[in-house]
């Protein structure tokens, strides 16, 4: 099923410890197009500035993604951002913000990013993500992104928006915030009451995890020994989930078709952040996507055998056959 | 084998979001052994003060536990710890440390402590985990714990330590700390490369990760929708680790042998955090642990299937068989 995408395209200047880079082709539709372009057809709704390239423009191309929606404001500049991450790139610090073009930015969709039957809202004001979402009254599918700064300024926006999607993926520091629960399991269970059938916590370096009214599912990140930009790790762990999710055009997603995109987002977003921005991902190929899903179920998967458990105190050990040996 | 186990025996004063505790049954050796006395018999060597009573010692004989190298130091006070936890538990302010009867503490070894074959260093001052460990010059299984107090304080002494053992079950932070590297994986093989066969890294409630010479495995945490009191996590995983590892009497340690050392260690710390101290390991059940790893492998586990992956960009979808449909 195409899958349509609304959100950020942007700039990004961005340093790590592993080097910096200057105005490299960023924001959230970038980043979850590229993704979802390995899965299926992608149209991105957003505006760019008169800075904005046919040269960044052929990224997207390249993918196949359909950038006809792509609206270059006259005289406008593209959203930018620059941002530094510490030691470890579990912290970031904004160093600056630069909204151009994004600041009036009306989503404007043609029929075919209205034919779409699958919908990823990034993060964007929330009453937009409502106004894209009102153009797609037969989308099967429609997830959604957001941020701590619409949770502070349009908390009850985010919220009216969140009961219109199947989906609400979010950090999981934003779905605490959010809920004000800070137990993970139970913030997302909160969502879920909203209306969601599905939530999705992002953990940064250590996952992700997926809550649905009856199950569960936790998955590592994929291990790297080396990360060097993990800006854009999100939108393209989007990308992979929701892209995923669009191949399956039944529209009904099982618990073990959403796990399934949970390991596809985790293997896209594990390539993304190898390198600074879009770079490892422009190059990525399908065969290296598939071994890298092959190695994350070696590093992750273990069987069930029987537990030579001690119920009592002093006895010798009894084996407990509580369960079968099986996988 | 039976296991031998040093480390603190405490008294913890705790307050979390869900109420507090005076005085509870704490420390390492008591948390460690409580959960590897499942598996096989457990030794304790430390020392606790005259206020220890016998209700106290209790706690460890119902689970089968060897106390009699618990030496009760007439006139001292048992080590005491105070602290508070924020509102997502993933911090924590200690108000309050008096080593008492533990600054002057001397392991002293019996011979049927001495016999282990599995030892579990927990984390005290790394030249006494040095003379514990030259006590069992023929263990089969030795592993570690420490803290960043050691890290900073007896680096070069912690470096030593670790170079003597099997096996260094850290604070995936810790890790970060002491070799100066901020990724986990790289961390992990650099601790490898001083001797260790096995590098846990504990990632509180994202689970734990363990890094080998030709492996890896990651591990999320048993989902849980309250939390109520970490204490003792840590050293509860350890008990369920190392436990289970010395049900092995091969002494030999497989990838697969160590998986599943990780889930008891992850399933036992589930158990821990439910309630205050070891209120909850106390009156723990093997059936209620062997059903919690059944439901662990279940909230984990995906089959690898063909991912319908469009390499090339416009082109229609062109499933990839690059791996079967199996688990």
């Amino acid at each position: 099923m195409p899958i349509t995408v609304t959100g950020s395209i942007a700039f990004d200047s961005v340093r790590t410890p592993f080097g910096e880079r200057e105005r490299m082709l960023g924001g959230t539709s970038v980043h979850f197009a590229l993704a979802a372009s390995f899965f299926d057809a992608v149209h991105v709704v957003g505006c760019v500035g008169e800075d904005f390239g046919e040269a960044e423009m052929d990224v997207l191309r390249r993918r196949g993604v359909d950038v006809s929606d792509i609206e270059r404001v006259a005289g406008g500049k593209t959203f930018f951002w620059r941002g530094d991450y510490g030691w470890d790139l579990n912290s970031r610090e904004t160093l600056d913000t630069q909204l151009g073009v994004f600041e009036g930015f009306e989503p404007k969709l043609s029929d075919a990013s209205r034919a779409s039957e699958v919908l990823f809202l990034g993060n964007i004001q929330p009453d937009l993500q409502r106004a894209v979402r009102a153009q797609l009254p037969h989308a099967r599918m429609v997830a959604l992104d957001s941020m701590n700064l619409w949770i502070d300024a349009a908390k009850d926006s985010l919220q009216a928006a969140i009961k219109e999607v199947d989906c609400v993926i979010l950090n999981d520091a934003e779905l605490r915030q959010l809920t004000g629960r800070p137990n993970l399991l139970s913030a997302a269970q909160e969502v879920l009451g909203w209306g969601p059938k599905a939530v999705v916590g992002k953990q940064g370096e250590y996952g992700a995890a997926l809550v649905t009214a009856d199950g569960f599912f936790s998955l590592p990140a994929f291990p790297l020994e080396t990360v060097v930009d993990p800006t854009g790790a999100g939108d393209t762990f989007a990308g992979g989930f929701v892209g995923y999710l669009a191949t399956h055009s039944e529209g009904h997603f099982s618990d073990e078709v959403l796990r399934q995109a949970m390991v596809c987002g985790t293997t896209l977003a594990s390539f993304n952040v190898e390198e600074f921005g879009t770079e490892r991902v422009q190059r990525l190929r399908a065969d290296e996507i598939a071994a890298r899903v092959a190695e994350l179920h070696r590093l992750t998967q273990f069987s069930l055998t029987e537990l030579p458990l001690r119920d009592q105190a002093h006895g010798d050990p009894a084996p407990l056959p509580a369960f079968n040996a099986s996988s």
